[in-house]
């Protein structure tokens, strides 16, 4: 089927069941980032395969809705299909809900209230107020993708061993509680994948990416129920769950026991982690009590234990070891005139990954970008659809590695021969950003949207910018990126916390930078104006030496770049052979030593 | 009258009027920051003297909150009476209302409505319903401050002319129309001074520092009412008012005559800006409605138009030529061994500020303190009370005019003679701190808080920080501190906003240091990332070199000193004298040239 019969077939649902429009999101019923293709409606209807996008569908139009991140790619994915491009945030694009209102007042808008958060339903509504539109759950799709629509995934559940995790499942729930009473509530109900996993330290390989079940996770005063099928739990998983007073129940049968009065009494509800559906499900029992409120255990779960901030920071060291060789092998085959492609680039960082040890895969599809291609800044190559890497030029690669202790993401931007005067400029400016961001330190309440200028005033300074986040949280042998902080948050910033400092320029048609470490925020002195926090850097890996105008960076830029190649070198040596141990010595001699 | 016997007496009212406690907040009808001295009650009952603070006094018990600008102070003011210091925003220091809850448990509280907003009394409700504690509208102070106490001022009022102001207040009432229209309002109230003469073009000098009358003006989508004694409005005003369909009304009558319907339809009503009295009422009659919004004419107000914005470099001109001789003076007779002291140095640069073109007095009591003094952020020296300067350490001196062509605010730190190693290093620290802000530029849609981060990142480097915002907006012939935007504000910076760059360090019992220029938003470059914005400094006055340790500045740093130091020189240098001139251009030297 084309795109074109694709939208002709859902528009004949929308006839059959008295829909004007249908919103498809990106999303699935415990709204993760990374989507099991079962949930991927948007991506076959569209043919857009970027990780945001929200396709609407109306009688006569069809749009797609995506961020800064992916114009380019969307440009070329869309063209030949009859989706028209909506850039979000540009100046005079409507959002979705402003569309909508215009486009059908009065009419029905059709979304499956399985996979949409019940805060972006409120949030539609409320622009569909205006002309009187109205939204209903509504699942069109079934019907449309039927043969070829892949399954639900049931990979092995397994347990992440308490040395792992620094933290039993009794004892995180006991954390959980402690929240609820705090919160005046007597149950939560999680659905994100990454809360389920953190509480229950139960692992699997469900979804691309992330080591996680699909399973909800019920939290009462009393009780705690995992909807989760039981023939896919490891034997030591089952016993474990069982000590730990969770009693596992089928995947599906959540409404149902929801509807026969599990979870009573006062219900704190996160309202952009629960669905629209599970909400109308809660809000049915009038004897329940639903209050908004935070999710108890993405509050958590972003403050690192002991165990997996010392387990962070072997996996960082792992992590540096596997891309010490990546990188030789790159520059060892470039020499010798060998033919070598991102796709290659990316085969290689994968190898050296796959070779440490308590490795369980990647963290996200790596993105090894070369040239223009890197300023598309989610690009990732495929096996199929790839350019070659040539002796100039940059390229930019933004990979992490899963570990048992630990979760990583780093991107480098490599000089991959002879540089232009405009490719050093940025990227010093981009170092400029990374450095001033991570040496600051600052008083206990700083948010990280506070300090978030200080990465961008230096590329401000040319009238640059980059249209994403500064950083993100990573989770642990979890989501590469988690909340509730990051560099756009008002979450205060908190030792135990990690997030990541990855600044950029990308110029269209031209390169794209970016030098991202992942940070921990850990204490520092206090003093009569207060506790101080500053940032630590887990990645060890050096920064492209070649690439740099020392010029244009300060000397406390210089001191802090050299301090960390100091560490990087220290860190990885022990674990590098002699011929290794002599190329990170070079690449992490200091800047201003020839 | 003793302060525990003016305690007293308060305590007599309260019994006889049913009150457990009362609260005396540092305001007057107006929320103004200068209070007639008629209305400074807080000041007269405690001895406290700083500008912000609010007392509250139960059966058992006086206590006053203040800032951390204000505690030395305090400390030292109310030493000897019964009342306690309330540190604000430190650990375990409860807010007035949480203080009260639990001081009175179902109490009745006391605060006189007419000087408290409905903001504030909103706020205080919510903590004192904790434990069913109630704020009653009622004036306590009247019958225990009677003999001595001061009548409200009564100024001429003066037009201040369209080529000063730039537009007509029948133009102004245009805007406010169209505001209001927007907002679907009918009316507003403007209980803020600096409002009602923004809008009217009058000034007076009803206040210290303010050149305001005290009134009120109400806007309708018809009328307009300017509640302020006829008698004291000059011919040339009272015409210019006439036909501006501006109709005049007794001070007194405002309350009446919103009770006999004035202001009808839909109120919009700043809750910040509009006292508690008032709110009532406006509430009393059942068809108004009234909606809680913004404040338009001081939305309005902090946008300069061109005509300001020229004018503005004009006083910024005089006032920069005044500091110069104020400066030469001081070195003169310090050189002579002369003893002088800081209310000298307050006195000088009130001399030669009184001498410039349009200068119409100070915007704000001249902060000029030498050595420790300067730790106190608002400390300001008075005829009685002053230290003597000596040729060592450093003078603050933080002072403005007001001018027909605007309102200035500087500060310089001056070394006095040697410095220490560690007085040059805070000097230089404080300096970085204001560069790394002014020479800030930003994409349009950035706000002040946004930006804060780079003023005190270079001191947190070093345990410090300063308690109180980094700057604030300024009055065109207004108020010297103005909203709605600041350094701790969400509101984006848009050109024509004036603003104030004013880190600094403050050591208790060594010495203070702050560097403030005021700054205005200009227009920077337009580029793909969209209209950028960047500070041009108003202020013209060199920063003394002689305290700055060049090898802690990055050559950016060092660049922008050199670049403003230029400036300086070619803007002041027609304005003065040949020697004048000869000594201003070594201030203004390069500053690694010897």
């Amino acid at each position: 089927m084309t795109v074109a019969e694709k939208l002709e077939a859902l528009r004949q649902q929308m006839t059959q069941h008295g829909a004007d429009a249908v919103i498809l999101p990106t999303s699935d019923p415990h709204m993760s980032e990374y989507i099991p293709a079962h949930w991927e409606s948007r991506r076959w209807l569209s043919g857009f395969t970027g990780d945001a996008g929200t396709l609407v569908v109306t009688k006569k139009e069809s749009c797609l809705w995506t961020d800064g991140r992916f114009f380019i790619q969307a440009d070329q994915q869309l063209k030949g299909t009859p989706i028209r491009l909506m850039r979000m945030r540009e100046p005079g694009v409507p959002t979705v809900g402003a569309y909508l209102a215009k486009a059908i007042p009065g009419g029905k808008v059709a979304v499956d209230g399985r996979i949409f958060s019940e805060l972006e339903a409120e949030n539609v509504q409320k622009e569909l107020d205006t002309t009187g539109a109205k939204l209903i759950s509504l699942d069109l799709v079934a019907d449309v993708w039927k043969e070829d629509r892949p399954a639900l995934p049931e990979t092995p559940v397994y347990l992440l061993e308490d040395r792992y995790s620094g933290c039993t499942c009794a004892d995180k729930l006991a954390q959980v509680r402690a929240e609820l009473k705090k919160a005046g509530a007597d149950a939560q109900l999680y659905s994100l994948l990454d809360d389920v996993a953190w509480a229950t330290n139960l692992r699997a390989a469900d979804v691309d990416y992330n080591p996680f079940a699909i399973a909800f996770l019920l939290v009462t005063t009393e009780k705690a129920y995992l909807y989760l099928d039981k023939k896919r739990i490891q034997a030591s998983a089952a016993d474990y769950l069982a000590k730990s007073g969770v009693e596992v129940r089928p995947y599906n049968k959540l409404e149902e026991d929801l509807r026969a009065g599990a979870a009573a009494g006062t219900v704190l509800v996160s309202r952009a982690n629960t669905s629209f559906d599970i909400c109308t499900c809660l809000a049915e029992n009038k004897d329940r009590k639903l209050v908004a409120g935070g999710d108890i255990i993405t509050n958590l779960k972003a403050v690192k234990n002991k165990t997996e901030c010392a387990n962070m920071r072997i996996c960082h060291v792992y992590d540096g070891v596997a891309l010490v060789r990546f990188k030789m092998e790159l520059e060892r085959r470039m020499a010798a005139g060998e033919p070598l492609t991102e796709w290659d680039a990316a085969e290689i960082a994968h190898k050296y990954r796959a070779q440490q040890p308590d490795n369980r895969g990647e963290s996200f599809e790596t993105i090894a970008a070369y040239g223009p291609n890197a300023a598309m800044m989610h690009y990732g190559p495929t096996k199929e659809q790839h350019s070659d890497l040539q002796p100039k030029s940059f390229l930019l690669v933004d990979s992490g590695g899963q570990y048992l202790t630990g979760t990583t993401d780093v991107t480098r931007t490599f000089a991959m021969g002879p540089l232009t005067q405009e490719e050093k400029e940025c990227f010093t400016w981009v170092l400029k950003c990374h450095i001033d961001l991570a040496d600051a330190k600052f008083p206990q309440g700083t948010t990280g949207h506070e300090l978030d200028a200080l990465s961008r005033v230096q590329v401000w300074k040319h009238g640059l910018d980059y249209r994403c986040g500064t950083g993100h949280g990573v989770g642990y042998m979890g989501a590469v990126h988690e909340g509730p902080h990051s560099f756009r948050s008002a979450i205060p910033l908190v030792p135990g916390m990690t997030i990541t400092d990855e600044p950029g320029i990308y110029m269209e048609g031209k390169f794209g930078i970016r030098t991202e470490n992942t940070l921990e925020v850990v204490m520092d002195e206090k003093t009569e104006y207060g506790q101080f926090y500053a940032f630590h850097p887990l990645t060890m890996f050096p920064i492209d030496h070649t690439a740099i105008l020392p010029e244009l960076l300060s000397s406390d830029e210089i001191a802090y770049l050299d301090r960390y190649h100091a560490t990087v070198y220290q860190t990885l040596a022990p674990h590098l052979t002699a011929e290794e141990q002599a190329w990170l010595k070079n690449a992490c001699r200091p800047l201003c030593q020839k």
